[in-house]
């Protein structure tokens, strides 16, 4: 049995506010607490607003690489691309949602660097061993909707490691590895909405996922490059496929 | 505020049990209740065993179309496949933990027609208004481990749509629509385990999602084709457009 709650009077973030004292003076935490931070706020807690008339090129300038274009009939394109931390998503993690008028959010720089930066002050300040992810909200390749997931995290295991242990016939469970720091992000979100004003969860009763800060942090969830098998949008690749097979199959017919 | 907890003392299912009765006589429901139940019992109900000495074979009776495949460098094969769902995951739905020797469990038929069925049950036996969510394992493209997501629902709202909602700085949420039932599944997952004997969670006090037993089911998550950019694997996709392209350039370098 676990609890997960919000803190509800958490004022508007501005550039330089300190997370830990806001969160640590407004919640009484226990022992074994998991702390679930939007990561809107850590990012305008470290003044990552950016002048951005135009949210797409916000965009653009975050992508490392476009992984998939899609225009709709209605003249929307939609940009599935890979930000600077490895993340594929539709927007890069801009942020234009709850941001002044002509400015647009970035990501914190190192937002398993910001989780271990407010797990360590959460656990001087209140003398408890607590967890911290900082969440984002993320879009699938195969299912509708978005859910919330870790883009950051500190003194939590972020996989609880199934493999090599046994299942209830006695059978090895050799893949299994749910991603427990994804799925507290998404408990959190079920309590902290979308529409601002509850920006952090306690995610109380789930103890045994809390360890030392030196655990990997989120940054380990991504997956990595060699064992992508979507690398690029069916329509890209087919594309690229096409170019290389022309040019080959002109030359391979003239004898080259 | 909402709470998770399990039903700890659901025996082993068996073809044929009532699971309104397993669970109903084991938990006091309150109204607004969600009820996760892992689709491994569903199935088990259902009498879903098949006899299969092979795990591979029993995934590719349950494939409808193989989405990308990748053979590593120890041999070990994985296969991206759609199954008749039309649920994109690496296994098909096809269980082989916790199964007996020889068998494999295969998903339920109709998992939103079985949801709809339990909740009904439920809220006869119980007399209040439950929501019910059939969980399943699945893994992400460009994220390591895998999530609990809902294959099945009933009485509750999949997404929570904040299509046209305004944000706290007077903007309009265009986009987002997190889909709370999957991050429901999750939520109950990480009570319910995977090593068995914990099939069902009771998530109380997110009330707000429970609705009519006519919301659409968990089969609406699934992203419909002509929205998914990612229906074939990289490599696939660019084998096939290279053939294609070999194939015209040849054909135009001798002046067909």
């Amino acid at each position: 049995m676990y609890s997960v709650s919000v803190i509800d009077d958490i004022p508007e973030v501005r550039p330089g506010d300190d997370l830990v004292e806001l969160i640590g003076s407004r919640a009484e935490l226990a022992d074994g607490d998991i702390v679930v931070v939007t990561s809107k706020i850590v990012s305008k807690s470290e003044g990552r607003f950016v002048a951005a008339d135009d949210r797409e090129q916000a965009i653009s300038d975050e992508t490392v690489r476009v992984v998939a274009t899609r225009t709709t009939a209605d003249g929307r394109t939609t940009r599935i691309v890979e930000n600077r931390l490895g993340i594929v998503s539709a927007a890069a993690g801009v942020d234009a949602s709850n941001t002044p008028d002509g400015t647009v959010l970035l990501l914190p720089v190192d937002p398993d660097g910001s989780a271990r930066s407010i797990c360590v002050g959460l656990r001087e300040l209140s003398g408890v061993s607590v967890g911290v992810i900082i969440s984002d909200t993320l879009g699938r390749a195969w299912r509708q909707g978005q859910l919330d997931v870790a883009i950051g995290a500190a003194g939590v295991h972020v996989f609880d490691d199934l493999r090599g242990t046994l299942d209830n016939s006695g059978k090895p469970m050799v893949v299994t590895q749910p991603c427990v720091a994804d799925e507290i992000a998404s408990a959190g979100d079920l309590v902290k909405g979308k529409t601002g004003g509850t920006p952090v969860a306690i995610v109380r009763g789930l103890g045994r996922f809390v360890g030392d800060l030196d655990l990997p942090g989120a940054a380990t969830i991504v997956r990595p490059v060699d064992q992508d098998l979507f690398r690029t949008g069916s329509e890209e690749a087919y594309g690229d496929g096409y170019r290389d097979g022309f040019s080959e199959g002109q030359q391979e017919a003239v004898g080259l």
